[in-house]
């Protein structure tokens, strides 16, 4: 086994299959980055057991030449921090089950393990796959999941449901107190649902945040995998029945409100400094007489808050007051894309729906909070 | 009490004062700022029993409008996430014991405290004062400071001791297994000596790294204080006599090696990478045949590295070969100014010195570690 590589290339590939490893584990092995030097290409794997990522970069390209084929394994935070501080190209040959790894004047020698422990995720199968764009479905997980579980008894619900028809995908993520949901064309899809892993997915947008391309998506009862021109995601899907929530969001309401997106997130924002002491981040909403939204907040420790937000528009049936907390209602907001945002109310106890004005899109449903 | 100002002004000034005050105690008076309106001047202090910081805003500055006299005590913490989150110029007014406090359409009632039992740095008499730059006095407190001991057994080593005379002032740090030398020129001193805590000088880094201002020095038996034009900062000394390292910082030596200050600080990050399992950070340096220096480390674990640095100028006895802490010899070079450094060697044995070529302004002394 032995290559030469650019030191940057071999960075950003270290890097980004490293990032699915946890903490130290007791077996070496499960610390690891496989990397594999193949004839025209070489290849690096970071495997969790329950992700796995796979980077493969083609000869010529960064500056990759595979001089003798063959694979081990590296410790991945070691490899990550050395790769990094490397001054210029680097020159790997495996000797005796070491990497011997030189650049410049700098000569290393590390531990290399065999690839015979490595973990692996079992061949099944793909079946067709769906296509989509990469700023798409960073977008659709942005828009989402920050409503999903952090934790709780029904594990299905730390992830993102995703629903594939022919033409469209619907994302859904719920803990139970708030819901988000939005919807995006597709050009080709076919049927499919799945729940998706919160880890997998805070991977994915760190893998194609900044990048534009085609992704090739696969699905099976247990697997989730993304295909794109590098680099490789495998993930377990999450079990279980994904809640139905469709009835929530309906659009009839008692009372319709437009209003100025960012006049509201900061309203909300400095109304949840007063409710932090709270348990709920209880703030609370009010239609003024005189047509504006009013917005307050009171801390038996520190003190009280208010202010009054003009409004675009206003139907339905005048009154609306309403408690709500404060941090999912920022979050709902922050998520939701375009300049004004309507919100529909029901009355004290019913959840207040959000939307952007004029997309049907994305919704976001909020349970509201006992006064 | 009732005073308006613009929102940025109040905010740099609660952000200044608010620094030095720690986690929450349990008595509200000691979270909190000290607020005065005078006539021509808003005042704020935040103070916490060790260290305080004193901000002055006078009239017309920032928009500042002395409407009433007054003071109270808010809670820091709160009174600076809010004034952050103001939409613009801030009105305050003291009513029945609470502070109003209004921005725009947003209009908030805050608990204020009463300033009777708020802290207070003792009066004393302040002797003649010493002139210094604020950028001499910044850089001389990061070229030493990281040599101070986090804690242990003798507190006085947890500060930086200064020497003021006629025309220089000295600083020296040391945790007692390395030290920090460096002396600047002075316009104006007076003969004085002190060691200022490591909390005050941090505090002094951050008040002052962006400014170029003449500060004035005071210092007694028990204080020290920094005036600038609108902050004042006074710190209780640290008690005991600073050790004597003087005769450790002599300049003969068996060996002298003239080496590029960037190349061997990436060659020793590189080295520590391999020596972080050890407990003392240990990395060899080794003076070669070919007359370069050989810096290696090796852990167990994970394999071992070295390489080979040209030397720009070498004399003295030939043998070098010296272990040494990679963690104390890169935040010496980091903290070493200019383009070359030199390194004086007397045995596997004797401290290692380091300094900046053809500047004696600076001394860093390493003690070796045991192979």
């Amino acid at each position: 086994m032995e290559l030469r590589i650019h030191k940057g290339t071999l960075e950003e590939a270290v890097s980004e299959t490293a990032s699915v490893l946890g903490k130290k584990s007791l077996l070496p092995v499960l610390n690891g980055i496989k990397m594999e030097v193949r004839e025209r290409e070489l290849v690096l794997e970071g495997c969790d057991g329950e992700i796995m990522i796979k980077k493969v970069i083609p000869v010529h390209k960064g500056g990759f030449e595979s001089v003798e084929t063959g694979a081990c394994v590296l410790s991945a935070d070691f490899f990550q921090d050395l790769v990094k501080k490397m001054p210029g190209p680097v020159h790997m040959k495996k000797v005796n089950g070491r990497m011997i790894m030189e650049s410049g004047e700098v000569k290393t020698s590390l531990s290399a393990l065999s690839t015979e422990e490595y973990l692996h995720i079992p061949d099944v199968e793909w079946d067709g796959s769906i296509s989509m764009d990469s700023m798409d479905l960073v977008e659709l997980v942005r828009q989402t999941l920050f409503a999903a579980a952090k934790e709780g008894s029904r594990p299905v619900l730390t992830g993102i449901h995703l629903e594939f028809s022919e033409n469209q995908v619907q994302a859904m993520a719920t803990d139970s107190y708030r819901l988000a949901f939005v919807k995006k064309t597709l050009n080709s899809g076919k049927d499919y649902s799945c729940t998706v892993p919160m880890k997998t997915l805070r991977e994915l947008v760190k893998l194609f945040k900044n990048t534009k391309e085609c992704l090739k998506i696969h699905i099976t009862d247990q697997l989730f995998k993304i295909e794109a021109s590098e680099v490789t995601l495998i993930s377990k899907l999450l079990d279980g029945a994904f809640p139905d929530m469709e009835a929530l969001l309906s659009k009839s309401s008692k009372a319709e409100l437009v209003l100025d997106k960012n006049r509201m997130m900061y309203s909300v924002d400095r109304a949840g400094l007063f409710a932090k002491d709270s348990g709920n981040h209880q703030i609370k909403l009010r239609l003024t007489k005189q047509k504006t939204l009013n917005i307050s907040s009171f801390s038996p420790q520190v003190g009280m808050i208010e202010e009054n937000i003009p409004l675009i528009k206003a139907s339905g049936e005048g009154t609306m007051d309403v408690y709500i907390d404060s941090v999912f209602l920022l979050e709902a907001l922050r998520a939701t894309k375009g300049e004004d945002i309507q919100l529909f109310y029901n009355g004290t106890m019913s959840p207040l729906i959000l939307r952007s004005r004029g997309d049907d899109e994305q919704v976001h449903v909020i349970s509201p909070v006992r006064a």
